[in-house]
């Protein structure tokens, strides 16, 4: 494709996903404020009808992370209402988000009643990652200095889990439960690690700055097999490990980590990280995840061929397709390569064809991550800003 | 189809699940055994080749379990390398399966590693369920008393958890998860009684009748919306659940669950059992969970027609399918209602026509219920079973 005719091309996706961040904001304004139990509804219909009350903490931290962000860096989202929900959302979350544990430790709830009973609590660490992130973002633009001071400490509590002691997370220690490096970990680690150094002074980057480095490393272990593969899970001392979940690949998992690891290099101009991110993050699960007879990307694969143990291993969701598009536009405003921007192309219309039947087949995933949603809207957001900010 | 052709197609059907049976047993005898580390590999390729070595408890205690019955009940599988294989996996269970509890309590493990370290323990009952039909059956055909005992001692734990205390299951206890009857539990509670009394005196009988009608009574209770749809789980009142749980059909847990009435119905000779049995938990999951369309029964629905939320529920899963054939021919067997033998020729053509199929993209399900499977030929060997034993 000619220089000319992508930068038409390119301004046509920058009009049409600003559109549908309209329309998905404008939706969720609407449908998911609970007014009477506070917080968010998130298994909504193509309606709008709440059709299961229940409030997953992810959800509730990605929503209030996601008003703060759009009123704090879009303009045309700066309005009261969306500060005015997020604070309640916010409140919602310290109210009832947190399980105070026998150990003195504290976890987060996993899944709420509407009226905020703890329904579920999960052994992994991944509702306290989206609490901390609503509550940073909150403090952003609220100046409460308490918010910024319980996500820190969330932060903590994080960080002794993972590079200390995991019993506080609720799992029994069992002699056959290998230590295992779950990409999942350090990639949201890293992500909260941006999250809470953004635009912040010197102590507070130092303060992060060994964790960071650390995150990074433990994402390169994923690189696995001489550099031809991105395996999900591998061994602590970054080896691979036996069986199918040494096998795992998750494309989308893959792709998330590049753009973290894209954002890392570009703060830090540091070249190796972002060649390595596009080369290994982005081109490997692009090559290996990509469907060559139907498009889309796969959501498991096994780097041997053999069939993933989960039954949804081949199924088409849409938020992978949202990590490749911002991954692949992120590297190609880094790097200018024309053939980002055709995989970038190629995701954009395939994701945009078919999204609708995504939803309609994958609603619960739409409403767990909020589609259409607040995640998918960050991550639009995020497209939307960058080709603001350069590219087109 | 008038009586003689269908004492033609259920012979043909008769022949081709014995054949099919020899098969799965010749497959599984070949290629399962680990004669270096004792137990069953589980996780076989169509060539025999062992792509995982993780050693999952229901599995280990299926096949267990299979070997025994095949060895007690049907003569041209009452051969020694069976019966020592058996043995061997009971051995293996016994030493690795149980893990204790600070509470004094023991648990069985959800999964081992090859050489039997436990690698999961689930937070639900299911793996002991195994590991009791595995003792119990291997007890009656090494005459082992103090298998007899295990199994007895781990039933009298199962229910003490069901209906007593479940805080031995290791779940926190949270203000916002509402006490449910999940179908599951009162299902396999009332497959362990039937596993228990078989062919037992008065006092064994005796001892658990008491369980086995309030098993009854519990998945009756799962017959909901003026006696419309089976719901998977409802309140321990009895009542249907808010929400996307409380709505949630699972067709082949219904069908299941109608065996099992049948089975108990049979043994006391109570009609309105049976009648109910084959209304309820056989002609309504049929009638909501076939695909009209493709043919095939859902995984999961929605009693209101939404789309459940877990990402499977479109899939035709092979044990569904088992289910819907014993139960639908057993159905038969017992009232000889033509229409019952129709739907069991239906689920027959749709089923091995498909699942070549289901098994390339199931493996791991496959694998995991074992199929070419114990499970399988667990239930092709009732089918074959009853057949043999009055139908044709």
């Amino acid at each position: 494709m000619k220089g000319t005719m992508s930068d038409v091309k390119l301004e046509e996706c920058r009009e049409h996903i600003r559109s549908q961040l309209d329309n998905v904001v404008d939706f969720w304004l609407k449908y998911s404020h609970d007014t009477v139990d506070g917080g968010f509804f998130t298994c909504l219909g193509r309606d709008g009808s709440v059709y299961d009350k229940l409030k997953y903490v992810w959800l509730q931290g990605r929503q209030v992370w996601m008003y703060c962000r759009l009123y704090r860096t879009m303009d045309r989202f700066h309005k009261p209402e969306i500060l005015e929900a997020a604070k309640a959302g916010g409140e919602f979350l310290r109210k009832f988000a947190r399980v105070s544990r026998a150990s003195g430790e504290w976890k987060c709830a996993f899944c709420l009643t509407s009226d905020g009973k703890a329904v579920k609590v999960q052994r992994t660490l991944f509702s306290e990652c989206f609490y901390i992130m609503a509550m940073d973002e909150l403090s952003r633009v609220t100046g409460d200095k308490d918010m910024q001071l319980e996500a820190e400490q969330m932060m903590e509590q994080l960080i002794h889990w993972v590079r200390v002691d995991s019993s506080g997370l609720g799992r029994p220690q069992l002699p056959g439960d290998v230590p295992t490096n779950s990409m999942a970990v350090p990639m949201m680690l890293l992500c909260l690690v941006q999250q809470l150094t953004e635009g912040q002074g010197q102590d507070v980057v130092q303060k992060y700055k060994e964790l960071e480095q650390w995150c990074v490393q433990q994402i390169l272990h994923h690189v696995q097999r001489a550099g031809t593969a991105i395996l999900e899970n591998v061994s602590v001392e970054g080896t691979e490990l036996p069986g199918c979940s040494g096998r795992l690949q998750n494309p989308g998992h893959a792709l998330e980590a590049g753009w973290f690891l894209l954002q890392y290099s570009a703060e830090r101009g540091d070249e190796k990280i972002q060649e390595t991110a596009i080369s290994k993050f982005m081109e490997l699960p692009y090559q290996c995840g990509w469907d060559k007879k139907h498009g889309g990307l796969f959501y498991f694969l096994d780097v041997d061929g053999h069939c993933p143990t989960q039954l949804e291993w081949s199924m088409k969701l849409w938020w992978p397709h949202c990590e490749a598009l911002i991954a692949f536009l992120m590297a190609y405003s880094q790097t200018k390569k024309p053939e980002l921007l055709e995989r970038f192309f190629e995701v954009y219309d395939y994701t945009f064809t078919h999204v609708r039947r995504m939803y309609v087949e994958q609603p619960f995933l739409c409403c767990f991550s909020s589609q259409p949603c607040l995640l998918g809207c960050y991550e639009m957001g995020l497209a939307e800003g960058l080709s603001s900010s350069g590219v087109t």
